[in-house]
């Protein structure tokens, strides 16, 4: 008998691109803000601060990550950035909202594999919008029994979702590109992850752990990792 | 036997205040930015116009509201709004995220007598932390079998989630304040729908029709009108 009965997937960097957008749209703040910038102003990091200030009260995504742009554009220009140039910010947001979604390699026929002969969820944080528009103009939503958008990763969110649709959590195995939150949360349930790394990881999902859990390079290794459990 | 099998509930302006924030906010750009308008300009009306160009993309909510403030500023004023005055659309989306819930007269009680004899759900679309934190803020989560944010209140999100409750549509009544939102959709799917109108209404939500439905001046006449069904 298999080990476990459903799968998870993330979405962001995992199905498809996501953080790339962000780290161009990152690029294009600092050439936009550093020349009204004091010299010796680290104008990444002080985007990153800010960011970081606002995720209690704004959460993930594209339109946080916009608001925390405008906010720190101000900011660390002392009011002197002309506000013209503060509303490329929500143009900046409103591209990365409407970019088509960009597939990672192997995704549609890993899903087919594994969806041959297991349950699988979708499972993405982020803005209500964005996600939904990505998951139904990706063409994967019918691989999935269940899209859940949730609001944080955590092992209480995990809990819940798994209670909800009576997966145990000892036969789930969660996989995604975030150590934080597709494979930790999951472990402290006694379920089990597989981290496929992305190139790019968002300062913000950095963790510290000691934690061991299995890591393959590719999403293409996951039928074959699987079908040996 | 009683007529309903599931009551649904609207949340902003249903059980707790929301538009009347976002009054308060426009009225406030409106402050900032005239002083910064060519004479002639609408104020309001751009920003109303701005938020309606933005709703596909953005989606319903404060952040999406903020954003649309900080489009429609830079462009009413060709520019000349100084930044900083931009950064506080930021602040305004803070305040409005972290505001305590207010709830409107008689929730609690009303839930409770309602909750007693039939099964509930919330249904509410908008912002993913700001739906989330008002919901679990309010007291009011145990109430609710489920509680769910939809990114749009039409009909296929209507027929989807009542499908996956296994919820007989024409055993359903929907509870709310917008007729686009909440009666409309339900209505065209067989179900039942109890209008509650909020003093004020998003002009984003007005809506032209000529269904009969049931119109309650207040939610108190809530349990009473569902007994005698």
């Amino acid at each position: 008998m298999s080990m476990f009965d459903v799968i998870g997937f993330d979405a962001d960097d995992t199905l498809w691109h996501s953080e790339d957008g962000f780290r161009a749209n990152e690029e294009q703040f600092v050439e936009l803000i550093t020349p009204f910038a004091p010299d010796g102003v680290e104008v990444k990091a002080a985007l990153t601060a800010t960011e970081r200030k606002n995720l209690a009260a704004f959460g993930y995504g594209v339109k946080s990550f916009g608001l925390s742009m405008v906010e720190a554009a101000v900011t660390i220009s002392g009011g002197r950035v002309p506000s013209t140039v503060v509303a490329e910010m929500v143009e900046m947001v409103r591209a990365q909202l409407e970019e088509p979604v960009r597939l990672l390699d192997h995704v549609p026929e890993v899903l087919a594999a594994v969806g041959s002969t297991r349950r699988m969820i979708l499972i993405t944080k982020g803005d209500l919008i964005h996600q939904t528009h990505k998951v139904t103009t990706s063409g994967l939503a019918h691989h999935f029994e269940q899209v859940e958008i949730v609001l944080e990763k955590d092992p209480e969110t995990y809990a819940g979702l798994l209670a909800r649709h009576d997966i145990d959590p000892t036969r789930f195995c969660m996989v995604g590109n975030s150590v934080r939150s597709d494979i930790l949360p999951v472990l402290s349930l006694g379920g089990h992850g597989v981290h496929i790394p992305y190139p790019i990881l968002w300062d913000l999902e950095h963790v510290e752990h000691d934690e061991h859990f299995v890591e393959l390079a590719s999403l293409a290794d996951l039928p074959a990792w699987l079908d040996r459990r």
